[in-house]
C-alpha cells in the first residue's frame, strides 16, 4: 500500500469489493501514514485505536446507504460529537470532554459502515482559516510545512491529502471546508444550507454553519453526500425536501451550460497566477461545450462583510459564558473576535441579515441567467505560518468563500492548477440552492478533463 | 343602502355582477359612512376623493384575478406606499411624504378593479396596539367608542366594521391584524411569511411584518388574499411556490380534522368569558365532526418574549437614522421602545432568532399530529383607552398572536362571541406554513355554523 496517498474512497471501495484488499490492510495503511507524518503535520487531535475503530463499524441496515462506505477509514473534524471519544472543538474548555452521542452524520457514516480513525485539528472553535491551534499544535500544510494548511477544518484536509484517511467530515461557516481544500490541492463540498443536519456540531453559527466532505476527487464527494444527506426531524437546521436532486450518479457531459466567470475589482485582488489557473479553467469549460461569460460580482464584497460580522457576533452568542468567565482560556485571535463579536449592537446585526435577505434574492435572479458561478476559492495559495496575523487572514481568505455561506448555496472547491512554488490552487463552483448534484457534476467533468487532482504532495 | 354595514365583500360583487347597485351607488354609500362615523372614529388619516378615487381604478387585464375586485371599496392602512397619495406611517416624519410608486399588493388590488378609497390610521410605525396616535388623532372602537379598536391595523378595522368600506389591508407583526380584526368583531388574516410581497410597504421588522387582508367574513378573505397573492420577485421576503395549496373555492366540510385546544397556564392568562367563548367554539368543530384535543401550549410564552424583542430591536434598525436626529418626534410609547430595541446586544437578538428557529421546528412537529390549533386571538376583549399603558398593553394583547408570526404560520382571527358587556371576542385558527386555505376552510365552516360575524355595532 506505497500507493494510499493517491488511492481515491472510490477506487478503496471497488478494490474492497472485488477483495484485492482487505478493511485490515486498508485501514492499517491508514495508520501507518498518520504514524509516519502525523507528529510533522498535526492532523489529528485524537487517533482512536486501530482495534477499537475497526469494531466501531455498525451492522449495515436496510437503507439504501447502508454498506455505501464499509470498510472506509474516515477522519472527522474534532467539532463532530463521537460517543465516548474526546471532542475539544479545539478549544481548552473541552479538552475533557467526551460526548454520550454521537452527531447525527457521524451516525449516518457509521451506519454506512465507515471506520472513524480519528478527530482532526481545527483552529480553535472554527473561527479562523490558519489552523494554527495554540492547544492542539500548529496543523501543517503537507505541501510545504513551513505555511498553513487553511482551516480551520485543517485537519481533515491534511488527512485526505496525505492517505491518512480516505475521506474527512468538516465544517464551513465562511469557508472553513473549501479554504483547506483548496490550499491541500484536495476537492471540498459546502453543500446547501439545511441539506445536512448540524446536530451534534459544536455551533460556531447556527445561521451560517455548514457540513460536508472534504476528499481526493468530486466522485467521492458525491459518495460521502449520498450518505449523510439525510434529513433530520431533530435539528432545527434541517429541511425536508420532498423531491431533491440526484446525487447517485454524475453525469459526464455539461454541453450548453451557462457559467459565469467571476470577474471585477473585488475577485481581482487574487494574486495573477491564481487568477489565471481560474481563467484557464473557464477555457477548459468551454472546451467542453460550455458558454462562459466574464461577470462583474463586486457585489459580493457586501455579502463577505456581512457573513464576517454575523459570524463574530454568532459566535459569541454561542461562547457567551465562556468569554464572560475564562477569556484567557481563549487563544488571543479568538478572544479578539469574540470580544468584537460581543460588542456587535443589534442593528449592525439585523443590517448584516437584511444584507443576507437581499443577497439571497440576488443570488436567485443570477441563477435564472446562468447555470454556474466559477472564481479562486482564495485569492492566494497557501502563505506561510510566520509572519501573518490570524484575524486579518480569516479576512483574506474568506473574500470568495464567505458569500455562499451567506446565501447558504452549494460551493464546490476543486484543484485547477498550481503556482510556480508547486502550491495548489482551487476552483470554486457554485449554483443555485439544491443544486449540490449540478455542482459536483461540473466539478466532475472538469476533473476528468484535467489532471489537477491527480498531484500529491511529497511531505519532506 | 342602509345595509351597507352589514353587507359583505363577496354580496356587493354579486350585486354587481347582477347590476342590482351600481359602482358609484356602492362607493358612495361607503362614502356616507366616512363622512358620518370618521369625525368620531378617526379610522382614516387621509380620504381620497370620491371622483379622484373612481378614476384610480386601472383596467383589467387577462390575469385571472383582473375584475376579481372590481368597484370594490377598499380601504388601506396608511403603511402601504400610495402613488402620489400622502403615505405616513401614522408618523410625524412622514407627515409630507407622497410616495411615487405603488406598493406591490396596492398595485394588485388595483389590477383587480378595486377602489381604493383612503389611508387608515394606525397605532404610530405600526409599533403598537392600541391606535392611539398622538399625530393623527384616537381611533376608536365602534363597539363602544371609550375603548380601543387594538392596532396596530386599527382604521382598516374600524373601517370594516362601520361600513366605510367593504375589505381593508392591513400589516401584522405581532397580531396587528388579528388583534383589532378580534376588538372589532371582523375577521383578519396573517397569511404564510413569504406569501405576500412587502415590497412599497414601511417596515417595522423585515422578518416578522405581514401583510393581509381585514374583512367581514373569511369568504371575502380568501378573495382578497387571492388577489394579493402574486410572487413579487424583486421583494427579498416573498417567496416562489411552485404549487400553492388553492383559494379560489373554501370548502363546506372538516369532517375528521384534528383540532388542538390551547390550554395551560400560558392560555389560561386569558379572561373566563374569553376561554369559555373559545372552549364553545371548539365545540362548535366537535359537533361538525372534527376531533378536538386539549393541549397545553405553554411553551409559546418563549415565542411571544422572542418575538417581541425582534421587533424591538428590528424597529430600532429601521428607524436607527430618525431616531438619533429627531427622538422627540416619536410619541413616548414609540420612543420608550425604540430607545429598548437600540439598547439589546446582537447576543441577546441571535438568541431570540435561535428560539425562532426552534419554534418553527417544534409548529413542523406540532402540525404532523394536529390539523389546527386554536387559540383565543387576544386574552381579553377590548379594554378602555384611558387608564393603560400602551407599551404594557402591547405585551399584554399579543400574547397569543406574536408566536405565529415568529413562526410565520397562517393565523385567521374571527368573531366567536361577545362579553356580558357586549364587546367582541376573536378565535385565532393556526394551521402549518402555506396551508392558509385550510385555515381559510376551517373559519370557513365555522362561520357558517354560527352567527357571530352578523353582529354589527351601533355606534353612537
Amino acid at each position: 500500500m506505497n500507493t494510499i496517498k493517491a488511492l481515491t474512497l472510490s477506487s478503496a471501495l471497488e478494490l474492497l469489493r472485488e477483495k484485492k484488499i482487505s478493511v485490515q490492510e486498508l485501514t492499517e495503511a491508514c495508520y501507518r501514514q498518520i504514524e509516519r507524518l502525523n507528529p510533522k503535520l498535526n492532523a489529528f487531535i485524537t487517533v482512536i485505536d486501530l482495534q477499537d475503530a475497526l469494531n466501531a463499524q455498525l451492522p449495515g441496515d436496510s437503507a439504501p446507504s447502508s454498506n455505501a462506505l464499509r470498510g472506509i477509514p474516515i477522519a472527522v473534524k474534532d467539532l463532530f460529537d463521537t460517543a465516548g471519544i474526546r471532542t475539544t472543538a479545539g478549544s481548552k474548555f473541552f479538552a475533557e470532554n467526551i460526548p454520550e452521542q454521537d452527531a447525527f452524520v457521524i451516525e449516518k457514516l457509521k451506519q454506512a459502515g465507515a471506520i472513524i480513525l480519528g478527530k482532526t485539528n481545527t483552529h480553535e472553535i472554527a473561527l479562523g482559516v490558519t489552523g494554527n491551534n495554540p492547544h492542539y499544535g500548529t496543523a501543517r500544510n503537507p505541501w510545504d510545512t513551513t505555511r498553513i494548511p487553511g482551516g480551520s477544518s485543517s485537519g481533515s484536509a491534511i488527512a485526505v491529502a496525505t492517505g491518512m484517511a480516505l475521506g474527512a467530515l468538516g465544517t464551513d461557516t465562511g469557508g472553513s471546508i473549501r479554504i483547506p481544500a483548496s490550499l491541500c490541492g484536495i476537492v471540498g463540498l459546502k453543500p446547501t444550507f439545511g441539506r445536512l443536519s448540524l446536530r451534534g456540531v459544536f455551533p460556531l453559527s447556527w445561521n451560517l454553519d455548514h457540513v460536508g466532505p472534504l476528499v481526493k476527487c468530486v466522485k467521492d464527494a458525491a459518495l460521502m453526500l449520498q450518505v449523510i444527506s439525510v434529513y433530520d426531524p431533530i435539528d432545527p437546521a434541517s429541511v425536508k425536501k420532498s423531491a431533491g436532486d440526484e446525487l447517485d450518479h454524475l453525469d459526464d457531459h455539461v454541453e450548453g451550460r451557462k457559467i459565469a466567470l467571476g470577474i471585477g475589482k473585488f475577485i481581482e485582488a487574487a494574486e495573477p497566477e491564481v487568477l489565471e489557473a481560474v481563467h484557464k479553467a473557464a477555457r477548459v469549460f468551454e472546451s467542453l461545450g460550455c458558454k462562459v461569460q466574464e461577470v462583474d460580482v463586486s457585489w459580493l464584497k457586501e455579502a463577505a462583510l456581512a457573513n464576517k460580522t454575523m459570524t463574530q457576533s454568532d459566535g459569541a452568542a454561542v461562547h457567551r459564558d465562556r468569554l464572560k468567565e475564562h477569556p484567557d482560556w481563549f487563544g488571543e485571535d479568538i478572544r479578539r473576535r469574540l470580544e468584537d463579536g460581543a460588542k456587535t449592537t443589534s442593528t449592525e446585526y439585523i443590517l448584516a441579515r437584511r444584507t443576507q435577505a437581499e443577497v439571497k434574492k440576488r443570488f436567485e435572479h443570477f441563477f435564472e441567467d446562468h447555470d454556474f458561478l466559477i472564481t479562486p476559492t482564495t485569492p492566494i495559495a497557501a502563505p506561510t505560518i510566520e509572519g501573518h496575523d490570524a484575524v486579518e487572514q480569516a479576512g483574506r481568505l474568506t473574500r470568495f468563500t464567505a458569500p455562499f455561506n451567506l446565501a447558504g448555496l452549494p460551493a464546490l472547491s476543486l484543484p485547477c492548477g498550481f503556482t510556480k512554488e508547486g502550491l495548489p490552487i482551487g476552483l470554486q463552483i457554485i449554483s443555485r440552492a439544491w443544486s449540490d448534484a449540478k455542482v459536483l457534476n461540473a466539478g466532475y467533468v472538469f476533473e476528468q478533463a484535467t489532471e489537477w487532482h491527480a498531484q500529491f504532495p511529497e511531505v519532506s
